[in-house]
């Protein structure tokens, strides 16, 4: 069953901030990264490439937790623990979506636009403090 | 063999901020949390309550990262990934150490200086980014 974000804190989910995303390696180590982010009714969802590590652990292991600061107020937080499934973006448009949704040009952006997939977190359980 | 913090992010390790905390629960989800920490040395020390989820998390799978935005520019971030050890801070003294380095007052403080624990991060991958 899936967690819902509550309104008190969907602001941080909507903003196009950067956020913190935590996956599990093979060694057992999570391993954080700052990613962007979309929320899509009740996911989220971002856009890997399939060389980044995280790719890798959460082929393995397809479970991830984001974690969002308040940019004005690091004590006011989001949490969401979810269940992470991948799908392909052989064209790269969801890719492009994201940028656009930060505001950039895929057209100019530095980051590859090959081999990437598109990662949807479900939340199994959301922690909102502050 | 500890792994070192490079000296182009070491203020990010050394500044009294709010980094992120990851451990992994007995369900295999990591769980994110705001915390204060103080570095000491090569290794990454914070004060932990008994109560709360991550210390148990700790206890079960003692291997947690810390990741460091820097606030002026969320695209420099610093990632420590690490083993965790436990010890007891029966006294508070090292719950206040971390109070006073945050230039709060420990008598007026309001979080629990009982139960107190302290984690010590062994670094055992560092990635700098930005």
């Amino acid at each position: 069953m899936a967690a819902t974000i509550p309104s008190s804190h969907r602001d941080l989910a909507e903003a196009t901030g950067v956020g913190v995303l935590s996956t599990v390696g093979t060694d057992g180590v999570p391993q954080s990264t700052a990613v962007w982010y979309k929320l899509e009714g009740d996911v989220i969802r971002t856009s890997l490439h399939t060389s980044r590590q995280k790719y890798r652990n959460l082929v393995a292991h397809p479970l991830a937790t984001l974690f969002i600061l308040d940019p004005t107020n690091p004590y006011r937080t989001l949490e969401i623990r979810a269940d992470a499934t991948i799908a392909d973006d052989a064209d790269a448009s969801y890719f492009e979506s994201v940028v656009h949704h930060y505001g950039q040009d895929p057209a100019t952006f530095p980051a590859p636009s090959d081999n990437r997939v598109i990662l949807t977190l479900t939340p199994r359980r959301v922690v909102a403090n502050g």
